[in-house]
């Protein structure tokens, strides 16, 4: 069996209440690349690294996720990008943070991860890594779209309102700012992996750097399992949120896991998601947000959407 | 019973031979430095997280260790620091990435652990957040001494050696260029705490991240035990180490813990070391390097060192 899961980012203050429109162009985008991508998976035509690096920079190019194009603003109005990717068979890992020109940052970090050394890289010299490897490096303002130049304003102008205080200054992951992109699949050779794009949230802090890039927080693979998050970067870093499932999952299933790593991050404010897959094909997409874009190819069977409830309620999907 | 330990780097191919001896420099600011902080400590004057930050201070000014004043320079000759630090009871941390101003980079990760959002600060803006607590920022060139502008010179001409091949183009981990360093405490309340500081390592390609701001891979800390490593920063990170040390002490001994960590990282390329003690006073101090400098402070009992043969032959030394 093969297995792909992505997720477009989870949101939202409080329970589900059925009272979201789910957006038909973040479905679609989910729909179509599962439907390609999970095909030539099933095939034996794409790995499981090829699979997840392909699928997140299709859903970096859809302009309404939070990641490469359409990424949301940072502080000073500009967009900084952070993303990792990780090989379940022997762990290697590329990962990129503050970059601002590449078109696909998932796609440095893949390049990063194919050459084995450096695993990490800053800003303008994981831009300059990519252009050796021949990538799209784009005009910044091309990854601008009038919808986040729209959340940033509107974030300026609650930041400067009179009577704001310090705590208004923070900066937002809402319904309207959410949508860090991940994936994880498990291929016919029973080959895992995981990758995270994320533009970060708008307004956040210059030089601020949330989970997406760090490698045991947001993203994480090994033999066993696969892992992408979402949600507030701070409270997935202190809990080392996707390396902490992989280790439970020593012990729990799946289910159980995903639950205690998402019970773990509550206290600490990270409201959030994530999407694993197991090497025995089971897979969950768990959030405790009011909803996730979350989409699932399982044996030929696609599921898009953005519920259940709660994550309470959520069991494994795979057959 | 109170516990801290510091370790000032791993380094060294090959077992030890008994034939490098230890430099006394940096043994006695070792020794000096767990005897003030250790007292402090066991009157509890000092909490775990006051009296790792300390302890790392101490070790970022002593111009051998290669963190603070004395970094290894990079591949364009600055200095360019990483640090983190992490507090057990409720995981608060802090960490930051390519500071080049600050005098001491632990403290500017010890303020954003406790200012609890983000926390994770890159490159100037860290600096400009430690300026904003009233930290000393210097004269980049102060940092610079004459014994890593020799090792990066020698660095240098390797790289551009007749007959030099991309593989040896690579940044230098040796005996001269090692010395990250790191300390983890437990205090009297039965709390815990880990930090750990770097420059690199000598000739490292600009932007490139290791393992010692990321939060899992160089420095842990919870509940139950505290870590800080040193090595290939690459092979730390994709084996989440720090992290991954405590899940396995859930099931496992501490000692057994610390010789599966490393033996995890070492088909990666992984040489290192780490230290760690955990809730009930157990310390080790374990490396698969020719050598680590080394230091523990248990019940009023201090050792400084640079052996023994290997991690094999280390057993807890707590009592």
């Amino acid at each position: 069996m093969v297995v792909l899961a992505v997720h477009g980012g989870a949101g939202g203050d409080g329970p589900w209440r059925g009272m979201t429109e789910a957006d038909p162009q973040r479905l679609n985008c989910m729909h179509s690349l599962l439907s390609d991508i999970g095909a030539r998976l099933e095939s034996g035509a794409l790995s499981a690294l090829e699979a997840v690096t392909q699928a997140v920079e299709i859903m970096e190019d859809e302009a309404l996720f939070n990641a490469g194009r359409g990424s949301v603003l940072d502080a000073s109005g500009a967009i900084t990008m952070d993303a990792s990717i990780m090989r379940g068979e022997d762990q290697a890992a590329g990962a990129v943070v503050g970059v601002s020109k590449a078109r696909h940052p998932i796609r440095i970090a893949y390049h990063l991860l194919k050459g084995g050394w450096p695993v990490m890289l800053n800003g303008e010299a994981a831009d300059a890594y990519g252009l050796t490897k021949g990538l799209e490096m784009v005009d910044p303002t091309w990854l601008v779209t009038e919808l986040r130049q729209a959340q940033w304003a509107k974030w300026k102008a609650n930041k400067s309102a009179p009577g704001s205080t310090d705590e208004d200054d923070g900066a937002v992951l809402d319904h309207d700012g959410m949508g860090t992109v991940g994936a994880v699949a498990l291929d016919r050779d029973g080959k895992l992996a995981a990758a995270t794009s994320t533009g970060g949230m708008t307004g956040k802090p210059d030089g601020r750097i949330g989970d997406t890039p760090i490698i045991g927080a947001g993203t994480w693979a090994d033999r066993n399992v696969a892992v992408s998050c979402t949600g507030v970067g701070e409270a997935f870093i202190r809990t080392c949120a996707a390396r902490s499932l992989a280790a439970y999952h020593d012990r729990e299933s799946l289910v159980a896991s995903g639950k205690r790593v998402l019970d773990e991050v509550a206290p600490y404010g990270g409201r959030g998601g994530l999407i694993a897959v197991n090497a025995d094909g089971e897979l969950i997409v768990p959030f405790q947000t009011m909803l996730m874009y979350r989409g699932t190819y399982v044996n030929g069977a696609i599921e898009v959407g953005i519920g259940p409830e709660t994550y309470d309620e959520l069991s494994s999907v795979s057959s």
